[in-house]
């Protein structure tokens, strides 16, 4: 192959999860479509690199200095994830009416990440500022995002906050023939009442 | 998710097998690597568009005139394909030193495609002024690559030009046992003395 084409497999290479084929495909696609869809698909990448910061609230990827979550919704419930992606998941529960707060990784001894090496305090003082009512942990349910989760309820509870967790069992649609004994264990002992 | 994000989704699932997930999953890559990274994608996608046109000689892509393959190599022996991609895969196959020749599709009465639609014409006239010895045809071993092979194959046969075809049989590394009926009844008539 020459060298143009080359250089874009390459950088398609480059997204999470692409290899040479996948990438030839999408390099292709570039060229059979028109020169106009090109040059608007590389607008497309510089606008969203250069205009999207964080939210200065909760973290989260905004054009605006406050993003319309945080800007429309209920702050006296706040619902904390790992990262930005984690809210895309939430969102899709449309029932939720609380904003988030993005803690930028968990605590993690192994990768050397501290308390302070992600947005706890942040958190605190936000709790503090807004009169926020319930706290839903929703970091991963890992040994590192439960270990965030309960260190975060340990400094919020003494402020008369409620926290809570996202329930653990077995997923909705899944085979209980192939669930892991962690989550059964889980399941079994959060059962509840029918 | 707000415009920009949103934009830049919209137009990496507008690559072929791209869904929201991995478009969301692309663009969270964007936005969180340098803006240098961002700017040269872009860059790469604009060149390739711009710069990559068809070689005058096989039809494949080619930021030149005519390709390095067309300048190069064994113009005597034509590896004839359907689609430019195919040479990507054709040229993992170290030990070929000819050249190729893209049809741009196949015969499909279904598609209302005849011969006129495809290049069948140009890949006449390059047998005669190159003085083509073998031209290979690399069509798909499907309904429509066969019947285009076996139309080229007609045309060609009088000007005493060699026409030969990829042998087809049980792909290596895989299981008689799920061979299809088709495939395994052309290995069996196809088959060789060891």
């Amino acid at each position: 192959m020459e060298e143009p084409i080359e250089r874009l497999v390459e950088y398609f290479k480059s997204l999470p999860g692409v290899g040479q084929k996948t990438a030839q495909r999408y390099a292709f696609y570039i060229i059979e479509n028109s020169r106009e869809k090109a040059e608007n698909f590389a607008k497309a990448i510089i606008e969203a690199k250069e205009k999207v910061k964080f939210c200065r609230e909760c973290g989260n990827y905004s054009a605006k200095d406050i993003c319309p979550i945080c800007e429309k919704r209920n702050q006296k419930v706040v619902c904390v994830v790992q990262e930005p992606k984690d809210i895309l998941s939430m969102e899709k529960v449309k029932s939720f009416d609380g904003v988030y707060h993005v803690l930028f990784g968990c605590i993690s001894p192994l990768e050397n990440k501290g308390p302070n090496d992600i947005k706890v305090k942040e958190l605190l003082s936000r709790v503090q500022r807004n009169g926020v009512q319930e706290v839903i942990m929703a970091t991963n349910p890992d040994v590192e995002g439960e270990a965030t989760a309960m260190y975060i309820a340990k400094l919020l509870k003494p402020m008369g906050v409620k926290v809570t967790r996202l329930a653990q069992g077995i997923a909705m649609g899944s085979d209980i023939e192939f669930a892991d004994e962690i989550t059964l264990e889980k399941a079994l002992k959060s059962r509840q009442e029918i």
